[in-house]
């Protein structure tokens, strides 16, 4: 708050002395010097206005309009070949179906029934994570692969069920609509909030709202992906231990409860037994695939394996009737429509337009990072917004063929990406074979040991925590770290939203405060040049006496920063005269703004006051280096005409010269 | 989102010919340029790291008690003189009291006795506006004005309730307890709410925190100003009006539905005839005063004047028998003690506690603002946290002496500079008279009309509202303009608290994106320099042909605008090359990070995935200019070493000579 300059005595005592040096320090400039410093004077305050706030609104969305028109076709053509032009802008297969070869087909076959071996058991235990019946796991992998695979971008993506959206499904869903209690209109809800996933999917897309998905920082994504895998594998204790009676809450206090609770009934260890058995399996082959990335189908048919291995043994010895809790019942057949069940006028539609915005994000954030990682690898591109016009109309068409939300899975993408997958074909396949699965094979999942889904969903867990990335972060950005530790710990201790949200709220007061901070630096010439350096930073720089060059290092100067900033600056002026070893006192502060990229009404004020304040102490001020917004605003408050048009300078070299004279006559003055 | 580099086609096509174009350049880069430019990219990587967060946060604790103790006395002093030293910085009166004069006091004397003439019949009408007896009022005007006499710093504030406090009491402490059903527990209330004020005030004043009433923005103020003032104008047609059931909302829907209701009982229109002449009457002499800077007491009296004849008039024609609503009894006498009404143990201590912030927050902006304006005006400087320990034992003690929230007001201290007051002797003189009042005169306001009260308060408010300041927002900011129009309504439509939350809000927001909006813009270099400027703002720059010179002008390169940054600078060097006329593929992206801050975690991501891309394109990316953070974190993330030492430059001059050779060899270059 406080400027505690001793402006009185010190204006009294300095002034006079100060103006006498100064007039003695210009006649050091010769006209030429003087006449360059001018015309370059003339180019920071004569340039044309920077775009109105209008005209920038109005630009951005210009913008969007143009760039999508760009790849659309041009009004030459005749309309039978715009039309094919515009069919293949939406439906990417049908430019590279036409150069689509039988070796191709090959890979794609082999990539696609791998997938699918990893496909069918996963689906069943996310659809359980999700608390639906398995079939609609089963469904959800035949429908959405089929529309990406003629709308995608992306040749590996393995679209389906993935964990984290199951789980975000689980704990928003069933706070409005107990599943247990009343299943068929958890049901519906459920197509409901696809539906709308889908619609704002094709909307973020349609409306190039891409950037909607970066509010979630890479560090809050790390934290936050790792939190849910820890709470999905806690909720896999239900299906390991058997337990019957299990919390609808995710956190991990409620859920230990609910799991030493249930040790006090009866419990069976044999589902436990089994299910670690056939974890350890899964394990064993991962570490073997990975050791020899040629036996990659080892760990991807691994969960098919152990799925097939674990019902034939409950089947030949009868353990069902010993306490292994099996799957029972899978409704066979295609998918049935489920239009009449989505549900726009029931009590929850807020709810469900809630749960679908997150789940558009949080299901975007997944297919988008994982598809372009694997898109940088081969070296091609992938068109964000299609990808999520994509991801829009699958899972539209999904709410309505009685899918859940489905988007790219990570482990399932790297499968598919090892298995040498060349197109979206092996999506196609996968889809197909899931679909016979369905239609002639569903019977033989009776015997199926619900522990054996919940060893399958652990396994996948592991990759979802990262510790590398956590290191770096930690590392690299102590607050974004924070974000990272807020979601991680929101989502164990508290709920799946409020770990999101802690995630976003950090990320932003990172923003804030950034913006808070008063940062100043002193700047020094290096020696022989004329470029000017923060004092701190570059040892070899070098102050100038009798002149405080300051850079303002924060890229806003507004309300929050401008009167800190304006009394730190007076404070380190009155400083600087009262230092005893002092060559020459200060008669001149340049104000180097070209980190400055915008100003407000109150930073334009405490620049004012900053000035009528030196002046009172006989020191003139300088501003070196204004970017565009900000000489136009100074420009338009009229500060330029209280301060002087000589005192703005385009660059701090020219306004050390104008105040201190051309000692420094090197190279670097023409 | 997208990135849609036609990288394949282009890599092959592009890539070897880059490399000869390349090589062949830097032929032309004598080795002495070369050697120069290694060297200064060396300073910049070798630079020391910058503090880190903790050394960061450490520095700014350090930084505030240091900054304390530099004031306080210094060990080798004897103990007594230690003593007096800070007695005689926490008491400033002990210093300038010494070299008061005689002349001085006249002076005081004569601006103390026309502030006692104006405060007089304002304390009263503020009361009523804070919903209190009117001897509050009174009250508020002897105790905390003789304190803040010897603990202030500025020499011409005028201390009392003032109408904005009074208006933000009444709004909020009303929700809490009825004042009409309960005056009692209100008054409590009321006195709790003062304590906790000055216990806040105390406080951030203490612990320097200051900066937080930086939070509310110049612009927000001046919103919030006019609101509250056209509010508290309302508020008075309950006084004009004689209005008995009156409502206790705020906005103004409400207060007219309430003003037409009472239209339909009885109402006096003596009352409204009596207020509206006297209003009449002060405002010409406001207009003489303001035409007449001699006759600056006319303005000043002209309450206290129309008091005494408006208050004859009635007694005289007892026209309170005919319709006419007066104050009757005000209880006389001393400030009574008013400790055992604080309530710490009451239900609504809660409430207490955020009132008791609101109130200092908008009372400390309000006489931090028109003290510190009034200190430039004769060139003194206020010390912001003394201020506001000085305000904040004020209001302790004066919930403790039946006093409600006091702060420095507005109209009375402009009377008070005009008057020519030299110190803040003149609030003594206001106190003592205020107190005679009180012990010997207040059976003479018996017959005071209510409605002159109201005119008194009415003719005040115009002060508050600042046309000239809000159209200048306009024109600079029109974002801070939409925080000003946001508390303007809010206070207006919704409540005091909407009208304030809402414009800290559209503050925030206004960081915030800020931070969102990805700009960069192309630079060119100025003829005859190495200086490299925005083409766009200066149409004197030339862009470097093979060369895509980009500036970041964004403070944060962060999660929010990191990727939408690196679309749009592939997108840039796809369309460059696309163009027809080009001269020369571009062969090198230099950004100039000159503008950036500050990076995080997701920037260098982004950083890294432009590099990749580019570098497939046959693309060489630089990095000019980085700030001490960006350095260092790109050098604690590996960035550097994957993009390689020789890709950091000091200077985009540097850069450029580094990629298209040596051409411009004019004096810029040694």
């Amino acid at each position: 708050m406080a400027a505690s300059l001793p402006t009185d005595a010190f204006a009294a005592a300095a002034s006079d002395h100060v103006f006498t040096v100064e007039r003695h320090d210009e006649l050091q400039l010769s006209p030429e010097d003087r006449k360059r410093i001018t015309e370059r004077t003339k180019w920071v305050l004569d340039s044309p206005d920077p775009p109105s706030f209008r005209q920038e609104i109005l630009g951005s969305i210009k913008n969007v309009v143009c760039s999508q028109k760009n790849k659309k076709p041009n009004s030459s053509q005749p309309p039978l070949a715009r039309v094919v032009v515009f069919l293949r802008y939406v439906f990417p297969i049908l430019s590279w179906a036409r150069n689509y070869k039988a070796s191709m087909f090959k890979d794609d076959l082999l990539a696609g029934l791998t997938l699918a071996s990893l496909c069918i058991p996963q689906s069943i235990g996310y659809a359980a994570l999700a608390q639906l019946n398995p079939q609609y796991g089963l469904y959800t992998s035949v429908v959405p692969p089929l529309i990406y695979t003629t709308m995608g971008t992306s040749r590996e993506l393995a679209i389906g069920p993935v964990a984290v959206v199951s789980l975000l499904i689980s704990a928003m869903c069933s706070k409005v609509v107990n599943p247990v209690v009343d299943p068929v209109s958890y049901t519906k809800l459920v197509f409901t909030v696809t539906f709308f996933t889908g619609a704002f999917q094709a909307l973020f897309g349609l409306f190039r709202l891409g950037f909607l998905i970066d509010f979630l920082s890479q560090a809050a994504i790390v934290g936050f992906m790792a939190g849910a895998a820890i709470v999905i594998g806690l909720q896999q204790l239900k299906g390991l231990l058997a337990i019957s009676h299990f919390t609808t809450k995710t956190d991990v206090v409620s859920v230990l409860i609910a799991v030493v609770k249930s040790f006090r009934t009866s419990w069976y260890p044999q589902n436990f037994i089994l299910g670690c058995s056939f974890l350890i399996f899964i394990l064993i082959t991962r570490i073997i695939g990975k050791r020899n990335r040629k036996l990659f189908w080892l760990p991807a048919i691994a969960p098919l394996v152990s799925v097939i291995l674990s019902t034939a043994i409950v089947y030949l010895t009868g353990a069902d009737e010993h306490g292994i809790k099996i799957i029972k019942h899978v409704k066979g057949g295609l998918n049935p429509s489920s239009i009449s069940q989505l549900q726009f006028n029931s009590p929850h539609l807020r709810e469900s337009v809630k749960i679908g915005i997150v789940c558009a994000v949080i299901a975007l954030t997944e297919a988008v990072a994982v598809g372009r990682s694997f898109a940088t690898i081969k070296g091609y591109s992938m068109d964000g917004n299609k990808e999520m016009i994509a991801m829009g109309f699958m899972n539209v068409a999904g709410s309505m063929s009685s899918c859940y939300v489905a988007t790219g899975s990570f482990s399932r993408t790297a499968v598919n990406f090892y298995a040498g997958c060349q197109t979206a074909v092996s999506n196609l396949v996968m889809a197909i074979t899931v679909l016979l699965m369905l239609q002639f094979l569903t019977g033989l999942l009776y015997y199926t040991p619900v522990a054996i889904l919940s060893s399958i969903i652990l396994s996948a867990l592991p990759g979802l925590i990262n510790y590398t990335e956590a290191y770096n972060i930690w590392k690299v950005d102590k607050l974004d770290f924070l974000a990272c530790a807020g979601a991680f710990f929101g989502v164990l201790f508290a709920s799946v939203e409020m770990g999101l949200m802690i995630a976003v709220a950090v990320s932003f007061a990172k923003i804030i405060l950034n913006a808070l901070r008063p940062r100043v630096q002193e700047l020094g010439r290096l020696p022989g040049t004329d470029i000017f350096c923060e004092v701190d930073q570059y040892s070899v720089a070098h102050a100038v006496p009798g002149v405080l060059i300051i850079r303002l290092n924060s890229g806003l100067l507004c309300f929050t920063n401008a009167n800190p900033l304006r009394d730190r600056i007076l404070n380190w002026v009155a400083e600087e005269n009262q230092k005893e070893d002092i060559k020459r006192p200060i008669n001149g502060v340049i104000l180097d703004m070209s980190s400055v990229t915008n100003i407000d009404y109150a930073g334009i004020l405490a620049l004012e006051e900053t000035n009528k304040k030196l002046l009172s102490g006989g020191i003139k001020l300088a501003i070196a280096s204004p970017r565009w917004q900000v000489i136009h605003k100074l420009k338009v408050a009229k500060f330029v005409d209280k301060v002087g048009r000589d005192c703005i300078f385009l660059t701090v070299s020219e306004a050390v010269d104008s105040y201190v004279g051309s000692k420094f006559t090197g190279p670097g003055n023409c």
